[in-house]
């Protein structure tokens, strides 16, 4: 049994059915108190009145999604993405957003180097920190499916996630955010979550469909699917983490669909039975 | 630069364009010396028949795939497909073929439990073991790509296969076959080929398409995507392994819908210059 009071829904969750204002509403409407935003709607919205809004609405936010794509080969580009992490740090500064969820970027097919473009992740995570640290918000590490190496985050396991962390030494600005959908495959995934300890910060939910018919946006609701989600819950508390289970479900053929509040009403019961 | 005589070229790279028959002709027409073989193709044509078509041709054969699906937590259905894995393993016996591609299974959504799945998988090599040895036919462990996990392999890394042929102790019968697409991203892929050493009994090659768009059935050509294919090959030849190189591109969109003489063109073209 999930403490209501841990839930948080991801914007993305209700990304074509709702404006910013829409999403915060049907929160506030089902008493949900917590929420990840989306950056590209928050920008759309306007980063500003997106800030009053929450802190009118009483929502509390688990994190800002998301910064990153710094892998290119390309010196001036590399930078480029860098100033705009930077932004988007600004932006979840302003928000009063804990995090920013770090994606890193693929394999450019300019150079077909994925031990490359993971060394270039690496130090542009280590050029940002300083900027991180200025403005208080934690940068939070996503391993994503291998699936999206190519094209989203060559930073594909939690073992590589623990490494970099390693190699940065600032657990204080750095830490790791655990997707089940990304990683519920892995064979060490418990040994790595709890090497992870507290560089945990944040901690999104949903479930594998058996099936899955697209790479990004099948994504299904938490007891539909093969992860054993109270599992891996349960790995990430006794690592430490305690802070809010964030349901994040891209589902262009399923929920997108839907009624926001029915989404919303379900998400509420399935985090009481199935995660 | 691939000798050419390394090359080997697997049927469901031609699956629906061609019968056993076609294939092996196409093959023989273009000069090419080896092939991996398709289960249901072969059992259409017939097992002997697809044997003395082989042996008349004069092509050797580097594998027959695949055999397994052996996860299930119902012990009925588990010894059912296991003793499909012993017919499996006497068709590739027949077949002269030095091995059978092995495919665990997936997560079976009665108990959602990969661990489960994962030992029970392990469990199963262990009781086809003997058959195996007495057939001749080594046991190929095939990692997949965590994107296949919850409905074909349980089996998602190159350090899952050498945990597994660890704990196996037979690596005269079992050994494993390393797929570049199946591989490519892993972090580890490096050392655990190292690891795995003369344990590598089958290499098989194929590209990822950025722009994928299907979770089984879109893999590129070698050189229309972004894996490094000749650092892998180097990788494996590094570890002691000097046999076929397999091409075996699933490509529902692209090269299943070309003439079959012109996809081995390509393919004896990029072997050479993208392998």
């Amino acid at each position: 049994m999930l403490d209501p009071g841990r839930l948080s829904i991801h914007q993305v969750t209700l990304l074509p059915q709702c404006s910013t204002a829409q999403f915060i509403d049907v929160l506030v409407r089902n008493g949900v108190g917590c929420a990840s935003l989306w950056r590209d709607k928050t920008r759309e919205f306007g980063v500003e009145r997106t800030a009053r809004l929450v802190a009118e609405s009483g929502i509390a936010l688990s994190g800002y999604c998301w910064g990153g794509l710094i892998t290119s080969p390309d010196r001036t580009e590399a930078a480029a993405a860098r100033d705009e992490v930077r932004r988007a740090l600004d932006e979840a500064a302003a928000l009063k957003a804990p995090c920013l969820v770090f994606v890193a970027g693929g394999v450019d097919a300019r150079d077909r180097n994925i031990a490359d473009a993971r060394a270039r992740a690496l130090d542009g995570v280590a050029d940002l920190i300083p900027h991180a640290r200025s403005v208080g918000v934690r940068i939070a590490l996503e391993p994503l499916h291998p699936m999206i190496c190519a094209t989203r985050s060559v930073l594909s396991t939690m073992r590589l996630a623990n490494a970099w962390c390693d190699e940065l030494g600032a657990d204080d600005i750095v830490g790791i955010a655990v997707d089940t959908y990304a990683v519920w495959w892995d064979p060490d995934l418990e040994s790595e979550i709890a090497r992870a300890g507290k560089r945990i910060c944040s901690f999104h939910v949903s479930d594998w469909l058996p099936d899955t018919q697209d790479l990004r946006l099948d994504r299904g609701m938490m007891g539909d699917g093969v992860i054993d989600l109270p599992a891996i819950r349960r790995m990430v508390e006794a690592a430490g983490y305690a802070g809010y289970v964030e349901v994040e479900i891209f589902s262009q053929r399923n929920w997108w669909t839907k009624d926001p509040d029915e989404v919303v009403a379900v998400i509420k019961d399935r985090a009481q039975t199935a995660t």
